[in-house]
Protein backbone atom coordinates (compact mmCIF):
# COMPACT_ATOMS: atom_id res chain seq x y z
CA UNK A 1 0.00 0.00 0.00
CA UNK A 2 1.19 3.25 -0.86
CA UNK A 3 2.59 5.66 2.21
CA UNK A 4 1.76 9.20 2.48
CA UNK A 5 2.81 10.52 5.65
CA UNK A 6 4.82 13.77 4.72
CA UNK A 7 7.43 14.58 7.63
CA UNK A 8 7.93 18.23 6.63
CA UNK A 9 9.23 20.57 9.42
CA UNK A 10 6.43 21.29 10.77
CA UNK A 11 5.12 18.55 13.73
CA UNK A 12 2.34 16.35 12.61
CA UNK A 13 -1.23 17.29 12.97
CA UNK A 14 -2.59 14.07 14.47
CA UNK A 15 -6.45 12.79 14.84
CA UNK A 16 -7.14 10.88 17.62
CA UNK A 17 -10.47 8.58 17.59
CA UNK A 18 -12.72 7.42 20.68
CA UNK A 19 -15.70 6.40 22.25
CA UNK A 20 -17.49 7.19 24.75
CA UNK A 21 -19.22 4.66 27.21
CA UNK A 22 -22.57 3.19 27.34
CA UNK A 23 -24.40 1.50 30.01
CA UNK A 24 -27.26 -0.71 28.14
CA UNK A 25 -27.29 -2.20 24.75
CA UNK A 26 -30.96 -1.85 22.79
CA UNK A 27 -32.31 -0.49 19.60
CA UNK A 28 -31.59 3.32 18.99
CA UNK A 29 -28.94 3.23 22.06
CA UNK A 30 -26.53 5.76 20.94
CA UNK A 31 -22.59 7.02 22.27
CA UNK A 32 -20.63 9.03 21.35
CA UNK A 33 -17.51 8.92 19.23
CA UNK A 34 -15.32 11.79 19.60
CA UNK A 35 -12.24 13.08 17.22
CA UNK A 36 -9.56 15.25 18.45
CA UNK A 37 -6.88 17.12 16.11
CA UNK A 38 -3.19 17.72 18.21
CA UNK A 39 -0.20 19.06 16.85
CA UNK A 40 3.31 18.94 18.98
CA UNK A 41 0.67 18.16 22.33
CA UNK A 42 -1.88 20.65 21.47
CA UNK A 43 -5.31 20.31 20.85
CA UNK A 44 -6.44 22.26 17.67
CA UNK A 45 -10.00 20.75 16.62
CA UNK A 46 -12.64 18.49 18.95
CA UNK A 47 -15.66 17.28 17.50
CA UNK A 48 -17.95 14.27 18.64
CA UNK A 49 -21.04 12.52 16.64
CA UNK A 50 -23.57 10.43 18.12
CA UNK A 51 -23.43 6.58 17.24
CA UNK A 52 -25.42 3.60 17.20
CA UNK A 53 -24.27 1.11 20.24
CA UNK A 54 -24.00 -2.55 18.11
CA UNK A 55 -24.33 -0.19 14.92
CA UNK A 56 -22.85 0.19 11.78
CA UNK A 57 -22.75 3.52 10.99
CA UNK A 58 -18.92 4.53 12.75
CA UNK A 59 -17.27 4.45 9.78
CA UNK A 60 -19.24 7.01 7.92
CA UNK A 61 -19.56 9.47 11.00
CA UNK A 62 -15.73 9.62 11.13
CA UNK A 63 -15.36 10.03 7.49
CA UNK A 64 -18.25 13.13 7.74
CA UNK A 65 -16.31 14.64 10.97
CA UNK A 66 -12.80 14.30 9.57
CA UNK A 67 -13.58 15.75 5.75
CA UNK A 68 -13.06 19.42 6.77
CA UNK A 69 -10.17 19.03 8.94
CA UNK A 70 -6.78 19.64 7.96
CA UNK A 71 -4.75 16.85 9.13
CA UNK A 72 -1.54 14.19 8.52
CA UNK A 73 -2.66 11.18 10.58
CA UNK A 74 -5.34 8.89 11.94
CA UNK A 75 -4.90 7.10 15.05
CA UNK A 76 -7.64 5.12 15.93
CA UNK A 77 -8.27 3.27 19.03
CA UNK A 78 -8.89 -0.50 18.20
CA UNK A 79 -11.41 -0.72 15.34
CA UNK A 80 -14.70 -1.67 17.76
CA UNK A 81 -16.72 1.44 18.57
CA UNK A 82 -19.77 1.49 20.73
CA UNK A 83 -19.58 -2.43 21.27
CA UNK A 84 -19.32 -3.99 17.59
CA UNK A 85 -19.89 -0.63 15.84
CA UNK A 86 -16.51 -1.12 13.38
CA UNK A 87 -14.78 1.43 11.92
CA UNK A 88 -13.45 0.68 8.51
CA UNK A 89 -9.61 2.03 8.42
CA UNK A 90 -9.29 1.06 4.45
CA UNK A 91 -12.36 2.61 3.70
CA UNK A 92 -10.98 5.66 5.24
CA UNK A 93 -7.79 5.13 4.17
CA UNK A 94 -8.74 5.36 0.32
CA UNK A 95 -11.06 8.49 1.59
CA UNK A 96 -8.11 10.81 3.18
CA UNK A 97 -5.06 8.79 1.86
CA UNK A 98 -3.05 9.70 5.46
CA UNK A 99 -1.46 7.26 7.46
CA UNK A 100 -3.33 5.03 10.20
CA UNK A 101 -2.17 3.66 13.44
CA UNK A 102 -4.65 1.45 15.23
CA UNK A 103 -4.04 0.74 19.04
CA UNK A 104 -4.65 -1.21 21.47
CA UNK A 105 -4.12 -1.45 24.88
CA UNK A 106 -4.39 -5.49 24.89
CA UNK A 107 -3.47 -7.83 22.22
CA UNK A 108 -6.02 -7.74 19.60
CA UNK A 109 -7.92 -11.23 19.64
CA UNK A 110 -8.85 -11.89 16.34
CA UNK A 111 -10.93 -15.15 16.80
CA UNK A 112 -12.72 -13.97 19.56
CA UNK A 113 -14.25 -10.90 17.60
CA UNK A 114 -15.08 -13.45 14.84
CA UNK A 115 -16.91 -15.82 17.36
CA UNK A 116 -18.58 -13.01 19.12
CA UNK A 117 -19.59 -11.53 15.70
CA UNK A 118 -21.16 -14.77 14.43
CA UNK A 119 -22.71 -15.52 17.48
CA UNK A 120 -24.39 -12.05 17.65
CA UNK A 121 -24.98 -10.58 14.15
CA UNK A 122 -26.90 -11.83 11.35
CA UNK A 123 -24.91 -9.36 9.43
CA UNK A 124 -21.53 -10.45 11.36
CA UNK A 125 -19.99 -11.65 7.59
CA UNK A 126 -20.19 -7.64 6.88
CA UNK A 127 -18.18 -6.60 10.27
CA UNK A 128 -15.75 -9.68 9.97
CA UNK A 129 -14.70 -8.40 6.56
CA UNK A 130 -13.56 -5.02 7.66
CA UNK A 131 -11.32 -7.52 10.90
CA UNK A 132 -10.00 -9.34 8.04
CA UNK A 133 -8.80 -6.86 6.14
CA UNK A 134 -6.13 -5.55 8.94
CA UNK A 135 -2.43 -6.39 8.68
CA UNK A 136 0.32 -7.63 11.21
CA UNK A 137 -0.07 -6.59 14.53
CA UNK A 138 3.15 -5.06 16.34
CA UNK A 139 3.85 -4.68 19.74
CA UNK A 140 5.41 -1.22 20.44
CA UNK A 141 7.16 0.35 23.65
CA UNK A 142 5.43 3.35 23.63
CA UNK A 143 6.80 4.79 26.42
CA UNK A 144 9.94 3.53 28.13
CA UNK A 145 9.49 1.04 30.94
CA UNK A 146 5.95 1.50 30.41
CA UNK A 147 3.48 -1.73 28.98
CA UNK A 148 3.36 -1.92 25.34
CA UNK A 149 0.89 -1.60 23.19
CA UNK A 150 -0.26 -3.40 20.23
CA UNK A 151 -0.12 -1.68 16.73
CA UNK A 152 -1.67 -2.30 13.51
CA UNK A 153 -0.75 0.20 10.36
CA UNK A 154 -2.16 1.15 7.28
CA UNK A 155 0.20 3.16 4.76
CA UNK A 156 2.75 3.80 7.13
CA UNK A 157 5.70 1.72 7.78
CA UNK A 158 6.75 0.45 11.52
CA UNK A 159 10.08 2.54 11.91
CA UNK A 160 7.82 5.88 11.25
CA UNK A 161 4.90 4.64 13.16
CA UNK A 162 6.94 3.93 16.25
CA UNK A 163 8.91 7.45 16.30
CA UNK A 164 5.50 9.34 15.97
CA UNK A 165 3.80 6.63 18.88
CA UNK A 166 6.92 7.58 20.68
CA UNK A 167 6.55 11.51 19.84
CA UNK A 168 3.07 11.02 21.08
CA UNK A 169 2.66 8.96 24.12
CA UNK A 170 4.01 12.15 26.65
CA UNK A 171 2.27 11.33 29.50
CA UNK A 172 1.36 7.75 29.60
CA UNK A 173 1.50 4.51 27.27
CA UNK A 174 -1.19 5.62 24.75
CA UNK A 175 -0.51 8.48 22.48
CA UNK A 176 -1.99 12.44 23.72
CA UNK A 177 -4.80 12.86 20.89
CA UNK A 178 -6.37 9.15 21.79
CA UNK A 179 -5.70 9.72 25.71
CA UNK A 180 -7.68 13.09 25.39
CA UNK A 181 -9.99 11.92 22.87
CA UNK A 182 -10.88 9.06 25.56
CA UNK A 183 -10.39 11.40 28.69
CA UNK A 184 -13.33 13.78 26.49
CA UNK A 185 -15.68 11.03 25.32
CA UNK A 186 -16.09 9.40 28.72
CA UNK A 187 -16.29 12.65 30.32
CA UNK A 188 -19.43 13.60 28.69
CA UNK A 189 -21.40 10.28 28.01
CA UNK A 190 -21.20 10.11 31.87
CA UNK A 191 -22.05 13.15 33.01
CA UNK A 192 -24.27 12.70 29.92
CA UNK A 193 -26.64 10.31 31.78
CA UNK A 194 -26.15 11.46 34.79
CA UNK A 195 -26.98 14.94 34.21
CA UNK A 196 -28.94 14.58 30.49
CA UNK A 197 -26.56 17.28 28.91
CA UNK B 1 -8.67 38.12 51.40
CA UNK B 2 -6.85 35.69 52.57
CA UNK B 3 -4.75 33.70 49.59
CA UNK B 4 -4.52 30.12 49.51
CA UNK B 5 -2.26 29.43 46.63
CA UNK B 6 0.37 26.45 47.44
CA UNK B 7 2.43 26.53 45.08
CA UNK B 8 4.35 23.02 46.03
CA UNK B 9 6.86 21.07 44.02
CA UNK B 10 4.63 19.91 41.81
CA UNK B 11 2.84 21.83 38.85
CA UNK B 12 -0.49 23.47 40.05
CA UNK B 13 -3.47 21.61 38.10
CA UNK B 14 -5.73 24.52 36.73
CA UNK B 15 -9.35 24.36 35.65
CA UNK B 16 -10.76 26.33 32.78
CA UNK B 17 -14.24 27.21 32.85
CA UNK B 18 -15.59 28.50 29.14
CA UNK B 19 -19.48 28.03 27.78
CA UNK B 20 -20.52 27.03 24.34
CA UNK B 21 -22.01 29.15 21.54
CA UNK B 22 -25.74 29.66 20.78
CA UNK B 23 -28.25 30.77 17.92
CA UNK B 24 -31.18 32.18 20.30
CA UNK B 25 -32.28 33.20 22.85
CA UNK B 26 -35.34 32.47 24.47
CA UNK B 27 -37.02 30.47 27.77
CA UNK B 28 -35.42 27.03 28.40
CA UNK B 29 -32.75 27.44 25.71
CA UNK B 30 -29.22 26.37 27.23
CA UNK B 31 -25.96 25.96 26.20
CA UNK B 32 -22.92 24.19 27.29
CA UNK B 33 -20.45 24.56 30.48
CA UNK B 34 -17.50 23.12 30.44
CA UNK B 35 -14.52 22.52 32.87
CA UNK B 36 -11.52 21.30 31.97
CA UNK B 37 -8.63 20.33 34.51
CA UNK B 38 -4.96 20.50 33.17
CA UNK B 39 -1.38 20.61 34.84
CA UNK B 40 1.43 21.52 33.00
CA UNK B 41 -0.13 21.95 29.41
CA UNK B 42 -1.48 18.15 29.86
CA UNK B 43 -5.37 17.92 30.05
CA UNK B 44 -6.06 15.77 33.03
CA UNK B 45 -10.48 16.37 33.84
CA UNK B 46 -13.19 17.53 31.30
CA UNK B 47 -16.78 18.22 32.70
CA UNK B 48 -19.47 19.80 31.26
CA UNK B 49 -22.99 20.56 31.99
CA UNK B 50 -26.01 22.33 30.35
CA UNK B 51 -26.39 26.20 31.35
CA UNK B 52 -29.63 28.05 30.75
CA UNK B 53 -29.25 31.04 28.44
CA UNK B 54 -29.38 34.37 30.52
CA UNK B 55 -30.25 32.10 33.58
CA UNK B 56 -28.89 32.03 36.46
CA UNK B 57 -27.44 28.36 37.58
CA UNK B 58 -24.00 28.80 36.36
CA UNK B 59 -22.33 29.20 39.54
CA UNK B 60 -24.60 26.32 41.23
CA UNK B 61 -23.59 24.26 38.01
CA UNK B 62 -19.81 25.07 38.42
CA UNK B 63 -20.02 24.40 41.82
CA UNK B 64 -21.45 21.01 41.09
CA UNK B 65 -18.80 20.02 38.86
CA UNK B 66 -16.22 20.97 40.80
CA UNK B 67 -17.27 19.06 44.16
CA UNK B 68 -15.53 16.28 43.46
CA UNK B 69 -12.09 17.51 41.23
CA UNK B 70 -8.79 18.36 42.79
CA UNK B 71 -7.26 21.09 41.66
CA UNK B 72 -5.14 24.41 42.95
CA UNK B 73 -6.49 27.37 40.58
CA UNK B 74 -9.50 28.62 38.98
CA UNK B 75 -9.52 30.58 35.79
CA UNK B 76 -12.86 32.06 34.37
CA UNK B 77 -13.35 33.38 31.03
CA UNK B 78 -15.09 36.87 32.07
CA UNK B 79 -17.97 36.13 34.42
CA UNK B 80 -20.87 36.09 32.17
CA UNK B 81 -21.62 32.77 30.54
CA UNK B 82 -24.70 31.94 28.13
CA UNK B 83 -25.19 35.55 27.88
CA UNK B 84 -25.85 37.23 31.30
CA UNK B 85 -26.08 33.66 33.26
CA UNK B 86 -23.17 35.34 35.88
CA UNK B 87 -20.68 33.06 37.94
CA UNK B 88 -20.18 34.27 40.85
CA UNK B 89 -16.17 33.92 41.78
CA UNK B 90 -16.85 35.27 44.90
CA UNK B 91 -19.19 32.44 46.18
CA UNK B 92 -16.47 29.90 44.42
CA UNK B 93 -13.82 31.44 46.33
CA UNK B 94 -15.74 30.68 49.34
CA UNK B 95 -17.00 26.92 48.76
CA UNK B 96 -13.47 25.97 47.62
CA UNK B 97 -10.92 28.90 48.93
CA UNK B 98 -9.00 28.26 45.70
CA UNK B 99 -7.54 31.38 43.71
CA UNK B 100 -9.74 32.57 41.05
CA UNK B 101 -8.21 34.49 37.75
CA UNK B 102 -10.94 36.15 36.25
CA UNK B 103 -9.44 36.59 32.36
CA UNK B 104 -11.29 38.43 29.38
CA UNK B 105 -9.98 39.17 26.13
CA UNK B 106 -11.11 42.99 25.90
CA UNK B 107 -11.03 45.26 28.88
CA UNK B 108 -14.32 44.38 30.36
CA UNK B 109 -16.78 47.76 30.61
CA UNK B 110 -18.89 47.35 34.05
CA UNK B 111 -20.77 50.60 33.21
CA UNK B 112 -21.98 49.03 29.70
CA UNK B 113 -22.98 45.77 31.54
CA UNK B 114 -25.02 47.44 34.60
CA UNK B 115 -26.54 49.29 31.60
CA UNK B 116 -27.00 46.20 29.85
CA UNK B 117 -28.48 44.33 32.80
CA UNK B 118 -30.96 47.29 33.90
CA UNK B 119 -32.59 46.81 30.35
CA UNK B 120 -32.68 43.23 30.00
CA UNK B 121 -33.59 41.77 33.51
CA UNK B 122 -36.22 42.11 36.38
CA UNK B 123 -33.40 40.68 38.58
CA UNK B 124 -30.45 42.86 37.26
CA UNK B 125 -29.43 44.05 40.97
CA UNK B 126 -29.01 40.10 41.60
CA UNK B 127 -26.89 39.96 38.88
CA UNK B 128 -25.23 43.41 39.02
CA UNK B 129 -24.14 42.15 42.27
CA UNK B 130 -21.92 39.27 41.04
CA UNK B 131 -20.34 42.06 38.73
CA UNK B 132 -19.99 44.97 40.89
CA UNK B 133 -17.60 43.35 43.97
CA UNK B 134 -15.11 41.90 41.63
CA UNK B 135 -12.06 44.07 42.11
CA UNK B 136 -9.26 45.88 39.78
CA UNK B 137 -8.87 45.25 36.15
CA UNK B 138 -5.04 44.81 35.20
CA UNK B 139 -3.42 44.21 31.97
CA UNK B 140 -1.18 41.21 31.46
CA UNK B 141 0.91 40.97 28.97
CA UNK B 142 0.59 36.99 28.65
CA UNK B 143 2.81 35.95 25.58
CA UNK B 144 5.60 37.98 24.58
CA UNK B 145 4.03 40.50 21.64
CA UNK B 146 0.62 39.57 21.97
CA UNK B 147 -2.08 41.71 22.93
CA UNK B 148 -2.54 42.44 26.59
CA UNK B 149 -5.21 40.35 28.17
CA UNK B 150 -6.99 41.55 31.26
CA UNK B 151 -7.57 40.23 34.72
CA UNK B 152 -9.29 40.07 37.48
CA UNK B 153 -8.22 38.38 40.74
CA UNK B 154 -9.61 36.85 44.04
CA UNK B 155 -7.58 35.30 46.41
CA UNK B 156 -4.10 35.66 44.77
CA UNK B 157 -1.49 38.49 44.16
CA UNK B 158 -1.18 40.12 40.71
CA UNK B 159 2.82 38.81 41.09
CA UNK B 160 1.91 35.23 41.37
CA UNK B 161 -0.96 35.19 38.85
CA UNK B 162 1.18 36.80 36.34
CA UNK B 163 3.37 34.05 36.64
CA UNK B 164 0.84 31.60 36.18
CA UNK B 165 -0.57 33.29 33.48
CA UNK B 166 2.27 32.84 31.43
CA UNK B 167 3.19 29.66 32.52
CA UNK B 168 0.44 28.75 31.12
CA UNK B 169 -0.37 30.47 27.58
CA UNK B 170 1.94 28.24 25.66
CA UNK B 171 0.24 28.44 22.09
CA UNK B 172 -1.71 31.41 22.31
CA UNK B 173 -2.15 35.07 24.93
CA UNK B 174 -5.42 32.97 26.34
CA UNK B 175 -4.12 30.58 29.08
CA UNK B 176 -4.39 26.75 27.90
CA UNK B 177 -6.73 25.69 30.25
CA UNK B 178 -9.36 28.64 28.77
CA UNK B 179 -8.15 27.73 25.50
CA UNK B 180 -9.28 24.22 25.62
CA UNK B 181 -12.18 24.35 27.40
CA UNK B 182 -13.46 27.05 24.83
CA UNK B 183 -12.50 24.72 22.03
CA UNK B 184 -14.15 21.68 23.43
CA UNK B 185 -17.57 24.11 24.24
CA UNK B 186 -17.96 25.52 20.77
CA UNK B 187 -17.18 22.47 19.06
CA UNK B 188 -19.69 20.40 20.98
CA UNK B 189 -22.63 23.22 20.88
CA UNK B 190 -21.58 23.45 17.25
CA UNK B 191 -22.30 20.03 16.16
CA UNK B 192 -25.02 19.64 18.40
CA UNK B 193 -26.67 22.09 16.75
CA UNK B 194 -26.35 20.34 13.25
CA UNK B 195 -26.27 17.49 13.82
CA UNK B 196 -28.38 16.74 17.18
CA UNK B 197 -25.78 15.13 19.37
Amino acid sequence: MPIFLDRGPKPLSIVGVEDGSFNLRGPGKTTLLVSVLMRSGIIEDMRARDIVIDGLDATKKLDEMLRTLDFDLIMLAGVSYAGFNLIDPISLYETFRKPIIIISRRRPNNIAVKEALRRHFKDWKIRWTIVEKLGPIYEVESMPGETKIYVELIGIDLDAAIITIRETAICCRIPEPIRVARLIARGLTKQRRRHKI
